[in-house]
């Protein structure tokens, strides 16, 4: 019987759970070695179905998510949860919903639950996102299920990253125009009002038809309107057909190619991003240089953008 | 009589509406004369309030940002509206917001509003709204609102970067564990319940009321509850006493200088995020290159790491 490696990528890839935990936490640290992780990492890559789901707070996304991974492992599949938590930086708001996630489903090993939260100032947030995706589908997660809380750029460029794109609603949301503006509307394949118990579906329900008609797609995806009470179990075997659906249909479409780019794009970008920020920042000097021009600026002794070149400038040299 | 100045930095400062929305149009744009003008637009700095207000969709914010306006306008005073609009790539979100908006307050010279959408991939929305807020204070608006929607990880940065933050939420909105884990509840200097007239008031103030017992602050204000049905006009009197107040308290305590210092550093990150990136992909050349490597991620003939080196290695020779 030959050794088995003890490098952390095979060690992923064999699906061991405590290696997968390790590296997301090392990817989400951001340092040195992530970037050689992650190159073995996507040697990896087993293609796993990615589903992101967003909504508005209170729309009942963790318990959706809850009953979709349960109908997924009731099939034999594996399952791995991303939990974007953007707007958490300084509480444990993250780990108290993993707590509660945990009593349903966190003693099924079939699962694995991550909850990402923001690193702070200098973000990353959704380029570690997509790299947790990563090390999940290495691990043989054949399903992986993004969630985001919320409406902001990091958290729809996530969920557009997904290959199916689920928006939850809740009834009664739909009068207002800021749910217009929020502008979740875009990036759906999918449509899902939970909490179809609740009064005022039938209203939030034409009115989002509205909304659909009013925004044509180029790639003839009719995306559907579903209707669940997720705490109550219901409606969850329709949202299974329908992501099923959308991804057999997209599978060989040349739009799936266009979307793929576009995402490649955007996950390069950002890479790029924090990797240029960090070589410029990577030395205690160019922190402390930092720090004195933060001083000038706060007290308005400087502008931030003369400050920006003095900080090039000091790289250059 | 002296002859004025044409330069677009004097214009805004001479308060001239068309050279306000000239001058944010092009630091929207980003491009080269966009550091010129601000370097100049901060040299007119007034120091006006910052009023920072988020909160998720369909807690009625734009309602209170408008009848907020209303009420410093009857004061006498100039106010400026940022709303910003992340998520709404596509559509003409923010344009419906804006014509819905100017029946009310449009008509007003001492209004000006500006709906500020994402630029896309590249980011820099955050960078733009501040550098908006900056030129409406150079061009004597006392008073700014910042209106954000959503959760999401930009916004809170730059609800944060106002003077004073104010967190907008609805009855019924609280039961959920998302709502905490949105943690929106942490930015908060100043929270108001609107649509208080609707059931759920006292259940929503109570398990607010616990939150920030749980997350004390270290700088001594204790986050007043407001409640208020902005449509009828009602607490926004309390509303702009509570500003006040925070403002007052905060203007000479040490910790303030802290928060300034913050969103300092926070300012000169983000434009130097901004600022490298445009000087990586700044040819013809390097964006082909992009495509390229786009094209062979998405197929998965390469890994986005090992193409950001590439990016890189072609930047440095």
């Amino acid at each position: 019987m030959p050794a088995e490696s003890n490098k952390l990528s095979d060690r992923v890839s064999r699906g061991e759970p405590a290696a997968v935990a390790r590296a997301i936490s090392k990817i989400e640290d951001g340092r040195s070695g992530a970037a050689a992780l992650m190159k073995e990492i996507y040697q990896h890559s087993r293609g796993a179905l990615v589903i992101g789901i967003t909504g508005a707070p209170g729309a009942g996304k963790s318990s959706l998510v809850d009953k979709l991974a349960l109908l997924y492992r009731q099939r034999g599949e594996r399952v791995g949860i991303v939990a974007v938590d953007p707007s958490s930086p300084f509480s444990g708001g993250a780990i108290l919903g993993d707590r509660i996630r945990m009593q349903t489903l966190g003693l099924d090993e079939g699962v694995f639950i991550r909850s990402m939260a923001t690193r702070g100032n200098l973000g990353g947030l959704a380029r570690a996102t997509v790299d947790a995706v990563a090390i999940m589908d290495a691990a043989g997660y054949a399903k992986i299920i993004v969630e985001t809380v919320g409406v902001g750029q990091d958290e729809v460029e996530v969920v557009k990253a997904a290959d199916v794109s689920v928006v939850v609603l809740v009834p009664g949301m739909g009068d207002d125009i800021q749910a217009i503006k929020a502008g979740i509307m875009e990036i759906g394949d999918i449509f899902v009002i939970n909490k179809a118990d609740r009064d005022g579906v039938y209203a939030t329900e034409k009115e989002l038809e509205l909304l659909l008609s009013l925004a044509a797609r180029d790639d003839g995806w009719d995306p559907p309107i579903l209707k669940t009470v997720a705490i109550e179990n219901q409606g969850l075997e329709a949202l299974v057909e329908a992501i099923d659906r959308f991804h057999q249909t997209q599978r060989d479409a040349a739009l799936n190619s266009d979307r793929r780019r576009a995402i490649a794009r955007w996950r390069i970008i950002e890479l790029l991003r924090e990797k240029l920020l960090d070589r410029v920042l990577d030395s205690d000097g160019s922190v402390a240089m930092l720090n004195r021009l933060a001083d000038e600026v706060a007290t308005r002794r400087r502008d931030p953008y003369s400050a920006v070149e003095e900080i090039i400038q000091a790289a250059k040299s």
